[in-house]
């Protein structure tokens, strides 16, 4: 074993490749990283454990991924691939064959919602739930050290079982969590194998293929004379499943000192209320529980791993004989079911087993990855212990329209959070997400510390904002939730300052740092909104500055300031790394990837690192800061944009209760107008007396934004909407129209434009709006 | 309303078509009948009850449906589908859009097992459970009545709800089963859509619509922020449809004076022990029940008609107070959950209303069809009121593996079964089911007479066994089983007498009708199998028989004796129809569907009607038969052939036990052979010298039977395989191998044969073999 700071994909794709022969991939988020890595190894000419370097093929969507990979398994080659969302669903059909036909093989899975009144790209247990009835088994793991520690037992149990595996962990949450791990090396992983005697496992799965040498059919049609019969016929592998992969946790734990069972409870013996749940939200409350005075007091915590095939009698086992109400939290949510279906499995498993005097209630959370916190379990253990707990409630948002949720007045902190939690806001595609994910990898693998890295990015990608959220501590960090409470923040695009609050999630005596244009207090008193002065002085935060944008211009970098702000974290956090020691790990690493771009770019990016030391600047401010006069926010008329759009581009989209939305997910059109997501410096204006009516600015255009109309002269149009004639037909005028919250302000049109005195020029945004306003 | 004689597919396909604006289809088995009816329709220019008529488009595949259907509903569009199994699973990504969205529409599902260790196309729940987590509501029906009944109830109540529909029949039990039943003529329904005030909830629907009159979007992508709280926004709809369902069904009861609730309680207030079943089963464990000394004692049955939304409310409110034990039947499986969905939805309903002194047990039924009789339904009862009743138990197969099954020790025959049964042996288009479908429409549709057909098919299709299942009586005929006590069978193929044992069924005292080629006495004794005879004459049983090969061949109808033994049959039933009166409408069905084909065929037909009367010869066979000495079997080496293929070729499949069976659905190559089902009477011969090598016959041969090989001559091949030198091919030998049990002797192979002198010629089967045997 060797430790890394790696996420959840590296860690399933990781012991994936090593068990396999084959991948069949067809990437979709958040489970694409696994199939680009395995594809890259696979180009690299990396090895498995067998010696072979596996053959990974890509189809033409998931259904063609499940066709294949059931080919690939009825002919004895160990086959993977990483799916989740719809595309799991496109799998359905063969999955229930590959079951059916009692194929070993391991699908991993980053959990993800689906699209029903909209899309969510995020984490929650809908994709794998609508698989629980395929006969495939189902492992959960709820941290990245799971994600490869399970994925070992998923590989092996496979094979000794004779069972196809869904290997689950939650999309994004774990998945694109980076932490740093114990990762099990090659050699550890062979040692495994042969202890297990997987050889044997595997020869009698090759035995098993179709091979015109011993030629066998699968896939008859049978009558209703004997299908049912034989659809029974596999059910001692079912039966004696949940034995088997037991034992192989058990033999894991041996050598990794990490105990897993396929029910783990947490908590003291004589508990009272006890909570069951899957995933990542599992650690949330586990963390929350431990934290407890008294060791938890009256509350426990079953962490459900193997989730299929349910063991009754191991869950009922798990349950302490105090036990006087069960909590099952659900990831997920099935309208028109009596209850979510970890909850039904409760329910099932307490009266298959004659257990009548624990009262099952069950809650839903986290859906699209909403936020799951320890303020959230906090409320979930408050309603268990409640003398008549709701039941069917959600938790984490505000539902005022049917009342299921539970209310929560006030935030719960973890008292024993023992690291450093850092916050970066950076624009998308600015390099901030890269130089964090860059700082925790050196934190992580350099340093005795541990660290945790997570990345929040928008939907809109390039150019949207990106939240980084780093902790870092002397012990493994445990907390698949966002930072709340944060030591450091950071702020690398100063026109955020305008747009979110970015204070109320640091710490008393916090250290601020902005990239800002203006670094002496005067200009800075006068720059800053006053509700961010306000905010920094009642939190007494330590507040400094440093124009990165000025620096990375100078260095030559143009706009690139990632670097510039990665060093100046590093100044701010000596008791993580010293300062010298940190920026020779940034020069290591730039030499590492620019390697290749030559001795300039090498040099630049050099001079970056050393600008930090003394271009970062203290401010102190006055305390009277704390006192500034907040000016009211203009009143907007429209109440859609003010009461659903604003507080969605705010950041605060989380508070907009059950109410706010329509119920079959349709919204207005024509909205983008009003998010006013930073207009560009430079917009595009129509010179009309050079325009030769060629369109190829419009159509060159990557953000619809330039748009040619050609209209007969009898259709009226605005006034102030000046056309020309349009070419070659009588009677019709013409017009190329800017539409500027469409604009990003790349200038391709204007590069485009084929007239020798341009049609399109670039010109500043200020100017033109303010003439459209007109 | 108007009573008619039709199948379930009719039923559903009749409604769905008069309250669609659009139909997407995919035919599969067994939903096609549902398609290709409204195509049908479609193309005849049939109207819907709003006076146009619907538009029917066949996709590429079920996804395309599925996307199709979206649209469509997006659009506002009244649309419509059929399907089930796989077909159905490929819908799974959209339904949850369309559910998402809240768009009404219905989906009817003759639901089908799913394709496991095998395929199967016949009929159980796993595809309709693989639903029920998208959010469709999800209505049962257990009859052809309710397939029409229920259609009106889904189609009505998903635009009051505004939610999708699965409704839901078994298929071919109920899809294909022939019943008399009331039949909502157009202006029935347009008055139940008039008195619900239908055309506002349609307008409304409406309204939603995309359209650039007034722009809306639907399908964004949510951040984690809002996702989950607009996931919530649709519990209302939810909430509240099990309501407004009941409202719509106690509507239309007022109309047709069937009631149906949600879930339907049968038995007595005070029953201690309570069934819990959905689909066709239902019908005949309330039929067992009702059977039961006492009007069913201490049994009852709740049918559960609205499977989603669950309302745990009304199933609890269903339940006698003096219930003890409930015992869910659920047909499918899910390999590896604690216990079936249905059995999960009790538990989980139980819990959820604090009812908990209620033990529940459940079991698993007639997967992939197989057979659920009265003799069933009582051992399930016999479990029932054990005092440990046996848990996740299977019926109707022999479980010697994991022992799940219940002992069936006698068969339980309903005391009050109140018609006549009759059973038809038929070949596999010998128009034998084509005139069964006939008869029973002359019968419930001129008759006073209830009627129900039932057709069973070898899933070889052509030149497979069929057995029609008929049944007749003066009250409404609900007995969803196979016909176990015959009150008469009719043997069209007298190859079967050799093969399938087809008197245990008949009755005592029945009559048993038979082709045969012998009519007289003495040469039946020696033709007669002597196992045959025994059994007659042990039944007394009432024996005729016809030589309709003959008499057909005479008329000049060649084989087709179909006509001959319809009319033979109502000459041996005249309490059902006056022979005469029942020969005068064979006769009108006769003009109707030959009218075009000229008048030598309308007389050759009529002939064959008149010619029954005559040629029906009842045989006195002599008391001393049933004394008749049995041959033992021939003993069969091959343990596979013995213990596996034979029996399921004897139809004694039903009787194999799990442990006949491999885990994972794999079986031999080649065993074909072993079939032995019918050698044709005449088989092609190679007539090497006039052969010239054009390989034509083997590729017109439809049935793979005929093989041209081409090998060196270093190759040995056994001495007997006649060679030629190949054609162009210095040293190679050439031969045409004929498989002679691939063959079903059509000669086209021989037609085909281009050279003057053929080189295929067909043969007597008999001289033949006995040829290839030396």
């Amino acid at each position: 074993m060797t430790k890394m700071t790696v996420d959840g994909n590296f860690a399933a794709a990781y012991v994936s490749y090593a068990f396999s022969e084959i991948a069949v991939i067809y990437p979709i988020t958040p489970s694409s990283p696994m199939a680009e890595l395995a594809d890259e190894w696979q180009s690299q000419g990396k090895k498995n454990i067998f010696g072979f370097v596996p053959k990974v093929v890509q189809m033409q969507s998931e259904s063609g991924v499940a066709g294949a990979l059931h080919g690939c398994l009825t002919c004895g080659a160990l086959t993977t691939t990483y799916s989740c969302s719809q595309g799991l669903l496109l799998m359905l059909p063969d999955m229930y064959k590959i079951a059916g036909e009692l194929l070993p093989c391991v699908f991993h899975v980053s959990a993800r919602a689906l699209a029903t009144h909209a899309l969510s790209i995020f984490g929650d247990h809908q994709d794998v739930m609508a698989c629980r009835q395929t006969g495939f088994a189902m492992l959960v793991s709820s941290s990245v050290q799971e994600c490869m520690d399970m994925a070992v037992v998923a590989h092996v149990a496979a094979l000794k079982t004779s069972l196809p595996f869904l290997h689950i962990f939650d999309g994004f949450r774990t998945s694109h969590e980076m932490n740093k791990i114990d990762v099990w090396e090659e050699a550890d992983l062979r040692a495994f194998v042969e202890q297990e005697k997987l050889e044997k496992d595997i020869l009698s799965f090759r035995a098993r293929a179709l091979t015109p040498d011993a030629p066998i059919q699968r896939g008859t049609a049978q009558n209703p004379d004997i299908y049912f019969q034989n659809r029974e016929a596999a059910n001692p592998q079912y039966f004696h499943a949940a034995k088997e992969i037991q034992r192989v946790m058990d033999e894991m734990s041996k050598i990794t000192k990490r105990a897993y069972h396929v029910f783990d409870y947490y908590g003291k013996a004589d508990a009272r209320h006890i909570v069951v749940m899957m995933g990542s939200g599992a650690i949330t409350m586990q963390k929350t529980i431990e934290n407890l005075p008294n060791n938890g007091g009256d509350f426990g915590l079953i962490i459900v791993r193997l989730y299929r095939p349910f063991s009754a009698e191991d869950f009922c086992a798990c349950i302490p004989k105090t036990c006087h109400t069960l909590c099952v939290l659900d990831r997920t949510k099935e309208s028109g079911a009596i209850g979510e279906p970890l909850y039904q499995d409760v329910c099932s498993a307490l009266a298959g087993m004659g257990i009548q005097h624990i009262r099952v209630i069950g809650g839903r959370y986290g859906l699209g990855l909403k936020e799951f916190t320890p303020t959230m379990c906090y409320a979930v253990l408050k309603n268990l212990s409640a003398k008549n707990p709701k039941n069917h409630f959600t938790v984490g948002i505000i539902d005022d329209v049917c009342q299921t949720s539970l209310d929560i007045t006030e935030k719960y902190y973890l008292p024993k959070d023992n690291y450093v939690a850092c916050k970066f806001y950076g624009l998308g595609s600015d390099g901030t997400v890269g130089a964090n994910k860059n700082s925790i990898k050196i934190i992580g693998d350099k340093t005795p510390y541990f660290a945790q890295g997570y990345f929040v990015y928008d939907s809109k990608k390039a150019g949207g904002i990106t939240v980084s959220h780093l902790r870092f501590g002397k012990e493994p960090i445990h907390a698949p939730y966002l930072i709340d409470r944060a030591d450091f923040v950071a702020c690398h695009n100063p026109s955020y300052l305008f747009r979110y609050d970015m204070l109320t999630d640091l710490k008393e005596n916090g250290v601020f740092l902005l990239n800002c244009p203006h670094t002496d207090i005067n200009t800075l008193n006068a720059y800053l909104p006053p509700s961010f002065k306000k905010n920094l002085a009642e939190k007494q935060a330590q507040f400094y500055v440093i124009n990165a944008t000025k620096i990375a211009s100078e260095i030559g970098l143009k706009v690139r300031t990632s670097t510039i702000m990665q060093a100046a974290f590093f100044l701010l956090n000596p008791a993580i790394l010293p300062y010298e020691i940190a920026t020779q790990h940034l020069k290591v690493e730039i030499d590492k990837k620019f390697s290749k771009k030559g001795e300039n770019v090498l040099r630049m990016n050099h001079a970056a690192v050393d600008s930090a030391k003394n271009a970062v600047i203290r401010i102190d401010y006055p305390n009277e800061w704390a006192n500034t006069e907040l000016i009211p926010n203009k009143k907007i008329e429209n109440a859609y944009v003010r009461d659903f759009i604003n507080p969605i581009l705010a950041l605060q989209g989380d508070e907009l209760p059950v109410s706010a939305f329509s119920k079959d997910g349709a919204v207005p059109t024509g909205t983008t107008k009003h998010e006013n997501n930073g207009a560009p410096r430079l917009l595009p204006q129509w010179i009309m007396e050079n325009c030769i009516q060629c369109n190829q600015c419009s159509f060159v255009c990557p953000h619809a934004t330039i748009r040619p109309f050609a209209l007969p002269d009898s259709v009226p149009t605005p006034t102030h909407f000046q056309t020309i004639p349009a070419m070659g037909l009588p009677n019709v005028k013409f017009r190329i129209q800017i539409v500027p919250y469409q604009c990003k302000g790349c200038g391709v049109c204007a590069q485009t434009c084929p007239t020798k005195e341009k049609a399109l020029v670039m010109r500043p945004a200020d100017e033109l709006l303010n003439q459209e306003e007109e």
